[in-house]
């Protein structure tokens, strides 16, 4: 994975797709860098956050299970280790499972993982050892993914299966199936919309170019802001009753 | 109340009352600097952690209502506010109520209060404010201290009254009684032990010393150590069935 959000911040790090060669960079909502409330008990984020290269949940694709289309992004993944792990960070992951989020309409899979050398990566192999070694974590994330939005005035977000976490099988499939979709896109078998396609390693794809025009756009790209700009109202926390 | 450990943060920084001066310092086990563990689902210290200056669990004390005596220190204050605060802060609090933590025996007692310029400030006059529009607070700020030992090997703690809040106006007792403690011990009235009583403002004290010696206690220090020096043990999370 490629770790976007680190454990216990708040930037909502993401990979742009629609930008060229795809950098990492806050999202923006009306023009300001945009950051994730910290909901009472949590703070920020709860897992290292981030995304699977080479994936791409298909927005032209309705899902047979959820009866939803994808996302248009890459499959996200919650890696439950114990170090907090930094934005941009490239971490080889056990996968363990995954939760069905529905936002708004859209199929979203929130694959469970754990770093491959996590002290724990030798005990953890599937959902069934996170609830035992983890105890309340996998709640945790169903509480965090339900509500973490509606501070921002949106609606609560819903699940498929009940919010039942399926099982590292099931996992893998997805994400068999979501790079499937995803090299479909880099070959132009599928229509990708404004998802920024250019790469440097997938060759026989039309997107690909040399290093040195990657090279020429990163060079060209904007300087990026700080990520971490003072935001006091961050630190506040959300105190949202549940009745769950 | 004077802060000691900001929201969130788990350097136990705290008032060294057996140094002249009584300095903020981070506390240290074996030589090494403290550090308290995050208890899942928590995040280092779930308040603004501070104490109470002018006050004082006297140890010679044994409290009529705990059965316990002091543990030598000021009050103890969990600030509730939404704002981070620095060490070494000091915030003008509104008092709500109090928690008698029974730790190894010493009565333990921590006020629950925010900060009078909080935006919530104006609506939260008593304890069950805090539960009507904080939900769950209280319940977390119990699950902490019950646990936040453990990982280091030490027991669960308890509580006076069953592990219920005492109100405000309990809450005032306890302060007005501690700093009346505090007032025989910088009177020489009481045995302080090893605590350092040297002040500049508490006129008619034997310890009353001169601005300009103050001065000169705080220049011969030994430069401070930073708190925040690297400890990547300190971020885990440490996973602890509850049955409560």
């Amino acid at each position: 994975m490629v770790v976007e959000v680190p454990r216990w911040t708040n930037a909502k790090m993401e990979i742009a797709t629609e930008e060229p060669l795809n950098p990492i960079k806050q999202d923006t909502k009306k023009g300001k860098p945009r950051y994730v409330a910290n909901i009472f008990p949590h703070k920020g984020y709860i897992w290292n956050y981030g995304a699977l290269p080479q994936t791409w949940e298909d927005p032209n694709h309705t899902d047979k299970i959820t009866g939803c289309c994808g996302d248009n992004d890459p499959v996200d993944v919650c890696e439950i280790g114990s170090k907090v792990r930094s934005s941009g960070e490239v971490v080889q992951v056990k996968v363990l499972g995954v939760l069905a989020l529905l936002d708004e309409g859209e199929t979203d899979w929130k694959i469970v993982a754990i770093g491959v050398d996590d002290p724990e990566a030798q005990k953890i192999h599937d959902i069934d050892d996170v609830r035992k070694h983890k105890p309340g974590y996998l709640e945790a994330t169903i509480d965090w993914f339900r509500c973490y939005k509606v501070p921002d005035g949106k609606p609560e977000n819903h699940f498929a299966f009940n919010g039942e976490f399926k099982d590292k099988d099931f996992a893998v499939e997805i994400i068999k199936s979501t790079h499937e979709y995803w090299k479909a896109l880099l070959h132009k078998k599928t229509e990708g919309g404004t998802v920024k396609c250019t790469n440097v390693l997938v060759s026989g794809s039309p997107f690909c170019c040399s290093e040195e025009e990657a090279r020429s756009i990163v060079q060209s790209a904007p300087v990026p802001e700080n990520g971490d700009s003072v935001c006091p109202e961050v630190d506040s926390w959300y105190f949202f009753p549940r009745d769950h």
